[in-house]
């Protein structure tokens, strides 16, 4: 793309200074538009080392609020981050709704990079381009504005630069190593560039590439580009039409489970005691292979998840597990993409995080209650695939469960809970209004079940009308899934 | 305090059962007790290296939802938090109101280790002692139950586990360096946790000492202490009778502040550019230099922060600044500690931190709108002053401005607001609700001011009706004030 770009030619300084004094008009109105419709906009800025990317989103930020915007500029990952799947520190600092991100240098910078200096194979060099076309189009999909500037210098134009900041004992410190070593070998660098962009170039979210040589007319290309790419048509409502791209499992409809299933105390107790020291066991090995585990819980109300994950989280090291129980999101979480709250979420490598509820309300209680368009939901389930297979990519396992019980089975829960004073407080009036809409939600349940349940994140039935049997059921399937998982590691 | 302990001699197997039993009960009840009255416990575990501290915590959990609790375990501060204050990592983990956290060590175990191993001079090992003593008795003061207690083992007895445990392929990663050097220089760490302990011993928040010898003996030693500690006798309403420590800079009353000073057009200029372009040299100096800058900006609505903050800001590199605009806290923000929320968006070394509005909330909007109890806010003076000596300590350069005009400017610039089309989202009716209460509120700053200016987090009053001359004098302060601090700091 780079190779094949003709700059426009730089304008006069007379023409330059009018065209800055429009649209800088033109920046702080759109501002307050973008404020007021609630709009997100991510202004991501990579390019060469020295092209003044830093300097001119300094510029640009000096008309705007500081309360609504956020510069994001990151060395290397730091040790956690290093913990975490490569597009969680970009993920993490995303804005919410109304608000500005600036990415001086972002996912592009650092995925070039790491290529150029070999740190990644090819093959994982193709894998994240997918993943970034992935982050990118779901941020567009859930009503991000994302432009992407790229800042291009010649060769001579950055030693002349690098030289300069060297010098000066005030800057020298800005120069790294890679910028000169980015300098050295310019050339194979642009060719990595120039890839990276045509890959990364999709229709609704384009490179805009600026001749940054001088700082004024750079800064003028960056204003007006960011304008037009604010004034463009906004994406068509609903987002991408999204085809299943995954090996999707089979699973029967809950109406066919057979519920009939049940373990006597004795066997219970003894095959629980077994089952959590297989675990204990196990999660001592996982943290010495650094393996994230990510287990879901869904179900009914009443079904007996918080039951299981007690039981489970009983074989488990308290030093190295986490659960989250999942509510109604928090405002700054409401205000963000879906997934936002359950990226900031990811356990470390080595450790279990444990959802109770999770991801899936998208399409379960966003779905019924109309929190979510039909678009949104529909999209859901492409964009929860997408998620996931990028946390297996990364090493994670991930174990899925829907508790199940019959209508009748959480009618006599839910009595019991209100007639047990020490239970009551886990029953609400809630939990009786989502009873009124079992129908709707069993619909939902299957059409999820049908279109999420991959080979990395299979789905499993609990049957929970004998809690027991549900219990022993779920450490058997953990259990069992980390041997596996274990073994293959260790005779990698 | 261990030397002089005499353990309660091991009751017989019989009577641990029983009493395991009885107790195990009581701790089931109490858990719910303290849910239902949103009662946050804090239970810190800190012993020798393979006491059994972790299997201890792994124990008492099995009886608790997962959803109630959290065990923080910590090994050496990471990179980032390295690069925070000491208590950071310890106070960003607290646990809501109704919730637990168990520390498997914590600050106890950190200070006494780096001070044996002479990381820390014995000053700054008796500076720490005295933020611990702050930092706990403001957790119990806030409400929180802080529940202490010290894995006591011998040296022959320590030996034994760590061979045992290094025997075993499975466990023998568990055995640190520490733990080796620690049983060999036994005397001399008891010396210091005794020390430790003496002086950490506090009526309202005592230690509990664990004869660790036997796991069940320990375990019941544990429960029965932390059901003893949550049955006693809550902390007298209003916490403890604060004394002031600090050396408090003296302030003019509000209505003592001369406001008809400004400065023309031109001077304005002129002056910002200046004063923007030593500011950023100032700021690649900070960064070099790793010291933490905290700004916080006070002031009546309509006074002009947001435009103070935009001039600051634009004399900073944006890769090293953040701006944080504080609101109503969110949920997870107010079932905790007042100050948490400011503890989590501290700024790392060589970052400055602005904030818009602050920690100063306390003993203004929740003194006047009755959010908290008169105890609480007048102890919040004193709680403060520790918070900013604690980041003083720490290295933080701290300025705080009180941006002052009269009532009238507020009325006509509120006026203003309404007219004006794109400066209307800045109006909301609690602003003229807010200005109804104009002579409580200044009260309250007066107040605020006489009792939390010390010289290591003075107030600045940025006299604000000629808005340029506020802007002009708040860059001038925070610049003189930098520039001091660096020559004092190169100087070093």
């Amino acid at each position: 793309m780079i190779q094949q770009w003709k700059p426009t030619e730089k304008p006069d300084s007379l023409e330059i200074r009018e065209r800055m004094k429009k649209i800088k008009e033109k920046w702080i109105q759109l501002q307050r538009q973008m404020r007021e419709n609630g709009q997100p906009v991510i202004v991501l800025i990579e390019g060469w080392g020295a092209a003044g990317k830093g300097s001119a989103i300094g510029s640009l930020i000096r008309e705007i609020d500081p309360r609504f915007f956020q510069v994001v500029s990151m060395a290397g990952p730091t040790e956690e981050e290093q913990r975490r799947p490569f597009l969680y520190r970009y993920f993490v600092r995303i804005p919410e709704a109304g608000k500005f991100v600036f990415y001086d240098s972002g996912w592009g910078d650092e995925l070039t990079k790491s290529y150029a200096k070999k740190e990644i194979s090819q093959a994982e060099y193709e894998l994240r381009l997918k993943s970034i076309e992935r982050f990118e189009r779901q941020l567009s999909d859930n009503g991000y504005k994302v432009l992407k500037f790229f800042f291009h210098i010649s060769q001579k134009e950055q030693k002349k630069r690098l030289d300069e900041l060297a010098a000066d004992p005030d800057t020298c410190w800005r120069v790294s190593e890679y910028d000169r070593w980015q300098n050295k070998h310019y050339e194979k660098c642009l060719e990595l560039f120039d890839d990276y962009l045509k890959v990364t170039d999709f229709q609704e979210i384009p490179w805009r590439i600026v001749d940054a040589k001088d700082k004024k007319w750079a800064l003028l290309q960056l204003l007006e580009g960011i304008c037009a790419g604010i004034e463009e048509a906004p994406k068509k409502p609903g987002g991408s039409m999204l085809e299943n791209e995954f090996e999707i499992q089979e699973m029967l409809p809950l109406s066919q489970v057979y519920l009939n299933k049940s373990v006597s105390e004795q066997e219970y107790k003894e095959e629980l005691e077994k089952l959590q020291d297989r675990l204990k066991k196990l999660h001592y090995k996982l943290y010495r292979e650094k393996i994230p585990v990510i287990l879901v819980f869904e179900g009914w109300d009443g079904a007996g998840k918080g039951g299981i994950i007690k039981r489970l989280a009983g074989g488990l090291d308290p030093r190295g597990y986490e659960v989250h129980p999942i509510a109604a999101p928090e405002p700054g979480e409401k205000f963000r993409h879906y997934l936002w709250r359950f990226w900031k979420r990811l356990p470390k490598t080595g450790h279990v995080a444990i959802f109770d509820r999770s991801w899936y309300g998208r399409v379960m209680v966003e779905r019924i209650e109309g929190f979510c368009s039909a678009e949104d939901w529909n999209r859901a389930y492409q964009e929860i695939n997408e998620f996931e297979s990028e946390l297996f990519r990364w090493g994670a396992v991930i174990i899925k469960f829907w508790v199940q019980i019959d209508k009748e089975t959480q009618l006599i829960r839910f009595q019991e809970r209100e007639n047990t004073p020490e239970k009551r407080w886990k029953i609400t009036p809630e939990d009786w209004r989502n009873r009124e809409k079992w129908d709707q939600y069993e619909e939902a349940v299957d059409e999820m079940l049908q279109k999420t349940g991959t080979e990395y994140a299979p789905w499993h039935i609990l049957e929970s009308v004998d809690k027991r049997y549900g219990r022993l059921k779920a450490l058997r399937i953990v259990t069992e899934t980390l041997e596996n998982v274990l073994k293959k590691q260790i005779n990698k």
